[in-house]
């Protein structure tokens, strides 16, 4: 299969990347992360994210979301998040599982965000022993429908959370796309708005295969993020690699330019599908997925060329997305099978 | 730094995997293991195991491990293990944590064996609610002590634990330095002996990183390990290239050639250390390991020059540790050094 | 304080419990449930329920809840709750940490009740690695809003949960106010109509302190109930004394009558309190609760005579409850006590 | 069955407790705790333990010991107790399953008795992420073989663990009756020793059921502890009946009467059982158990007309225990029963 348009995940490893996995393949280092790869990567998020920002590479999403919560939250505290949101539904409750502590679903818009309003019921309940006490609020930047909360709804977010001794956690496994989306630096559109700990996604962007934990504020990690990664099975004794990956993404802002080549590519599929009667595009494009309404039979001609997810059958919805390495004929090639599909 | 003996781990990937990574980065590919390189890689696995092996591929062996009784144990079932078990010492309490099963540690001799006797007092005494029911064996092959099981000595083990109604888990993070010393075929070394589920070392064999859980017995996993994979944070995106490493070490008997050639290389050394006065080998040299006694003074002149673990300060005992990659002059140079090391 | 209407856990021994417990205190017993005392009560609970009811004495009801649960769900495997349930929202979140499950919570209307189109879009969806599967469908009867599911309700949902592989869960704390409610029977209302297994409500209609948990089916409990009662830390040492609570409870009757009487009570609260101008009675009274709304200040002059709960302080909205030993003046004054309370 | 000797929970209830349930039975309560009898229980441990001690009444030992540590440890902490410790090989597991810790076992001597030494091995190596964490020392006070840590003892214990940062808990079933082997006050045998946390024991001692965490370090408990028991199903909602029984043990020293009638009665039952060939006692006898060795034929002999518990097939070893409620009559005409039984 050449081409998809299912997911990003779907996609090779970046050129760059895997030159860096190579240049790390000298002779013997030290496992567990004690090596000069993972000591430079190091440096380099602390370079984009301040000098006392807290640095734990991990095999996947999952894990470091999980990692996270395992390193911060007491058996009776619980985490606020879209009911929506892939810790809650795509992770095969595995933060039920590793942390024992419960996630309170919200109910969000069709844009999949969190507000403040919608925090508030959950809020100044403390104390009780019979209730769960929430202790952080989890989104997605992007969230999983492609949508951006802009920085100032990220300020206003974290500042309610703040207000109720929360912290906010930001699952970044396409941060790339919402920060290109917002024309704002890595820092400035998570830290800077007062983010306290950010799932940084690699593998989506054009790594083999990586995510970053970045801690902003050492008390939430100091002394159980290490064990945590470890309790978790998120720490790989070859590290270096992993190191040497996240080194190349974020040299030469590859970061940036993957995910804006991702995020173009969107764009020019949805000014495609928009003129195409028999499509409606049901959520703001705003990075680099579609959602998309159109008949049964036209998803199921278009399936027959090329894979990609049914998000809900019950609608039927689908979802379309692309990534760095998908090309411009790609898209144009995809947009008239689509147009084929429907017309049909 | 270019050498260590410090473990397996420490060493690079293997020229041949890291091809086999260039080789799979071609276009798109289905996520989480629905992708042709992982079905090549089932195959490749289930011609030497046998038609019926369940494969699931994993992250790493702490991950393959809990995966694995994730996916068998009951909440009050528990597992026995050797007190000096990687699962019970060296996980950080993953397993407890994440199953919340309990093991139950057995002190074993100094080559850190079960044997039936061993397991004996913990036999027949299920269905009582106030204790834990045992339902598995797990033991290392080679062991943590680098020293192997022979055939008949697993095949006496996986028939008491069947008896009983217990399953034996192999975990085979240096498998191939076992199959090898044993002068066995993979399936005739686990399998064949009676073994139910084997989690297959692959990184400290060559790969980047990469293990294989691999399930003898269809009901031990049947419907769960799939979610016992995702629930344990273990389940890949971009499983291509996991499968695609496993499949360059399953070729020309990659896995074999390496670990023949860590294990002549640890011979080498061994050879060498016996003939130095005051070091002692503490442990039978039967695989990629050496376990030796030397004065303090001795191991920090070593140290100064080389990176190894001292594994029991008290003794105080040291642990050297040969790869795939190690050269015979490496090896010598290194003797070399202890030599001066014990003789200032 | 002599008078509460908070909960009918205020209330206090029902005295032919208490006679019983003084009558089973001769002599010795065995421990942990061997002793004939318990051995009658589980006679009792099978010539109610049906002989092949599995019966499992328990502290409370948190803790028969769980032990429910972790006695029968595998690790990725969920439950469907109302949003609502006392499960869901008033147990600390014990069940994600002692079974490490999800709780997939489901909106309901004002009633709190679930019905087979709110469960529509959870089923069918099995298998998929990255969700947890549904397994099991809770609800309380009486609801938490003191709600009765009717018969045919029953029937309906734990069809569509069979239909799907689903076991039905009934959390009856207040069963007793519920089958009084129907005019049923115990078996009638639960067993008959499909339920599998019953946290049978013993607490709240009389006892000092006890639940029984209530298998109709073997296949749900054999040979892992016995170990999750005591890993959930239910197992009574002395259980001869919550085994003749529920003796006494299950004779002559006494637990209809006992609810009976909390249901009569409650609405004779109820026909006062419809006729009291500012106060508007917001859901449905059927058994032993009533929740109603008027101004805050009127709440709190009552609260300044009387104890109870308020239960949404955004409406504001309160809950009263009436128990067995509520009396027919306590109910008057305390209707006399509201009318001032919103009068002045 | 009118006499056993398996179990001091097999007695039945201290007279003056029923009588104080029975006082406790007027009118309306408050639940969870909020009561004045709840109040003056705990105002009675204060005055014993310190006027800082947090108390937290609980249904029993297994769930007492839990929340102790579901309260205080994080994910990568561990326990350190006897091989033999209730808490390791009598609770199902409740701990690693419902805190996800690991316990360290310690092999002891035939005391079942921790000293200094045994813990050195585990002492000093925090901070590792491969390996967990010791947090505390759990010992037993009688330990599981009836023998009691003097206050030297227990004062070396609680040096050494504090100096490492791990703080003390004694399980305290039998607490009464240690404390009245030491001549010694409550508070003096525990606290006073560096003890940090208790659970003293009432069901063994004369109560219908129940137990009481006491902690003696805010900082252990604070802001946790109060979830932690309704998170691991401890809490219960008529409270007041659990605090009366306290208030009734705590009032005129009964607690030490009963525990000093059981371990007299272990004492005259030892003096004769001594003077009997064919039994030999094999640990010291101290409170109210004997561990004694004889026939498997004898023990058959004696079973048939006591209920009595093998403690260890293999040698084989009975245990026989005294209460509060075992008369002299009793203890001599189980061991005329003896002596025809080993006679024979």
């Amino acid at each position: 299969m050449s081409v998809t348009f299912a997911s990003d995940n779907n996609a090779p490893i970046a050129p760059a990347v895997l030159r860096a996995i190579s240049a790390a393949n000298v002779g013997d280092a030290v496992g567990y992360g004690h090596d000069p790869d993972t000591e430079r990567a190091t440096a380099r998020f602390r370079e984009i994210f301040g000098a006392d920002t807290g640095v734990y590479l991990a095999f996947n999403g999952t894990g470091a979301n999980v990692m996270i919560f395992g390193a911060t939250l007491r058996s009776f505290e619980a985490v606020l998040a879209p009911a929506t949101a892939h810790l809650n539904t795509d992770e095969c409750g595995a933060l039920e599982r590793i942390t024992g502590c419960k996630i309170l679903p919200v109910a969000t818009g069709a844009d999949g965000k969190l507000t403040p309003a919608l925090l508030q019921p959950y809020l100044g309940h403390g104390g009780d022993a019979h209730h769960v006490t929430p202790r952080a609020v989890s989104i997605s930047q992007a969230t999983e429908f492609g949508t951006v909360y802009t920085l100032d709804e990220l300020r206003a977010l974290c500042e309610v959370a703040h207000a109720h001794g929360l912290f906010v956690h930001v699952d970044g496994a396409r941060i790339a796309n919402a920060a290109v989306a917002l024309g704002a630096g890595l820092r400035e559109s998570t830290r800077d708005c007062g983010v306290d700990v950010l799932t940084f996604g690699g593998t989506k962007n054009g790594l083999m295969g990586g995510e970053a934990v970045l801690f902003f504020d050492e008390a939430l990690h100091g002394g159980a993020a290490e064990h945590a990664r470890k309790q978790t099975t998120q720490l790989a004794s070859k590290m270096r690699f992993i190191a040497a990956q996240f080194e190349a993404l974020l040299t030469g802002d590859l970061w940036r330019s993957n995910a804006a080549h991702a995020n173009a590519m969107t764009a020019r599929l949805a000014e495609r599908v928009a003129a195409i009667p028999g499509i409606e595009i049901t959520r703001a494009v705003e990075t680099n997925a579609i959602f998309a309404s159109l008949a049964p039979a036209a998803i199921a001609r278009a399936q027959a060329e090329y894979f990609f997810y049914t998000f809900d059958r019950s609608r039927p919805e689908v979802r379309w997305m692309t990534s760095f390495a998908t090309r411009e004929q790609d898209v144009d090639a995809f947009a008239d099978a689509l147009e084929r599909a429907v017309s049909r």
